[in-house]
């Protein structure tokens, strides 16, 4: 997973370095880009790919896109009319740098080139381009994550139920990561019914990630991971801890962990990295 | 036109309409939508359609996509770090009515949505949605449009050459043009020499398109337009009149309308809707 993470951060680089525009466009896009992260979508989606025994090398272009669209929404969502968070991953956030304009567009930039990326890659042919479209436009858009922030904003400052704490987050975070697992699934030629797992896979996968998250902003180390704990509760957002306790919010955690690993049981695949990616989601501590 | 029009518009809200999305989005995605504008867009990807003796149907999808790319890109324009408008075509703009944070994410949606368009349209075949992808996101993108409108926040406040004013122009306004005219060419099966030719008429149409907005800025019916007379100049924004003087942005405009039309003529089909719309882009008086 390391040596796939260096070659991402180098390919989407790269894939912004290429790019035909305004210098002060390109080092917007690449800002946020280099930043960091832990590329948990990519490395998703070439999981996926090496469990189907294929090349992880056709699903590049896949992950840079997602990871583009990841991009561009943290740059918005970090504006001032949004969360106007100043750092991000401890660095300052993308406005801060080249000013709220600037960000705007590299995020408007990064979202429209991930589509262009799909469909010049070579080593797709037309069905998978048309079928990495739909999906990641159906998971990006206002069904999908942008559904979600949008839910996110009108659910604050009140307390949410249940319900609406898990359409929030099912779009807001889930969305994406099902593309990833997703598009794995159908650059490596999966059939009907492993991609109907996959899914599973992710719904649970997403959720888990969310809770875990939650559960870091009461328990984490301010330090590893780069923001203030308790940061949630001191915007009056409403958590997993916050409607469930703390230790039913790990309850619940563990539910979606234990479902996740189910989900890939039937796929006949080497999910081995998949399923040591869960374990780390669920016990991570940043 | 007029009959297109009134399809072109209805068409939009329905496609909205449809969205599983929460309502605040829909309404907010709506409200830029319905503000009207002369759908010159849409018109122009239809009237190609129409040139080649096709079935416009077939290009209606193709037409709301740019149409909600173009209005993503006014809300975003609008916004207060960007141009600071309050009103577009005489009505507030989305962020004054739905916020910043909403018209935001309004924008991200339908730029998001136009690709998801593209994917489910029954009239194109697996390479139809290719072609028209790859145009859209190259023509919206970093390398299009985006671009445009980065160099076009650079430029303020200062004089530009004519090589900037034209990269600006051609785009922040003409790369949408021409994805229009290229588009109808696409679902027209138009061969590659016409293609050639279209993209040459939509190069001058789009820089003509833009003198004459120039021109009106200085000569025109602020009632007609909808916004005040002169406020180019008082932005200190280099234009056609300020670098060429009055009389030299029309001669200017003359000349690119006159190569808009002599690119249409190998084309060897019924032009003369597209003739027609490039006399009213040249004599518009809003």
């Amino acid at each position: 997973m390391k040596q796939y993470k260096e070659v991402i951060n180098q390919d989407l680089l790269d894939r912004i370095d290429k790019l035909d525009a305004p210098d002060s466009l390109k080092e917007a896009m690449s800002y946020s880009l280099e930043a960091g992260g832990k590329r948990i979508r990519p490395i998703l989606l070439l999981a996926v790919i090496h469990g189907f025994g294929k090349n992880p090398a056709a699903g590049l272009t896949a992950a840079a896109a997602v990871e583009m669209i990841h991009t561009y929404s943290l740059i918005h969502d970090d504006l001032p009319s949004m969360d106007n968070d100043d750092l991000r991953r401890g660095k300052p956030t993308n406005h801060k740098v080249f000013g709220e304009a600037l960000a705007i567009l590299a995020g408007d930039g990064l979202l429209t080139y991930s589509f262009q990326l799909i469909m010049d890659d070579p080593h797709l042919n037309a069905d998978q381009k048309i079928q990495l479209v739909r999906l990641l436009s159906e998971c990006a858009g206002p069904e999908g994550m942008v559904g979600g922030q949008v839910a996110d904003i009108e659910g604050e400052n009140r307390t949410l139920s249940m319900e609406e704490l898990e359409y929030i987050h099912i779009h807001k975070t889930g969305k994406l990561l099902t593309f990833s697992i997703l598009a794995g699934a159908v650059i490596s030629h999966a059939d009907a019914a492993q991609m109907n797992q996959l899914e599973r896979f992710a719904h649970h996968l997403g959720l888990g990630f969310q809770i875990s998250d939650d559960i870091l902003d009461v328990t984490g180390d301010e330090e590893l991971m780069g923001k203030p704990v308790g940061s949630d509760s001191g915007m009056h957002k409403s958590t997993y801890p916050s409607l469930l306790t703390l230790q039913g919010a790990k309850d619940h955690l563990r539910y979606h962990i234990n479902e996740a690993k189910k989900a890939l049981e039937p796929i006949n695949r080497d999910t081995s990295l998949l399923v040591q990616i869960t374990d780390l989601i669920a016990d991570r501590t940043y």
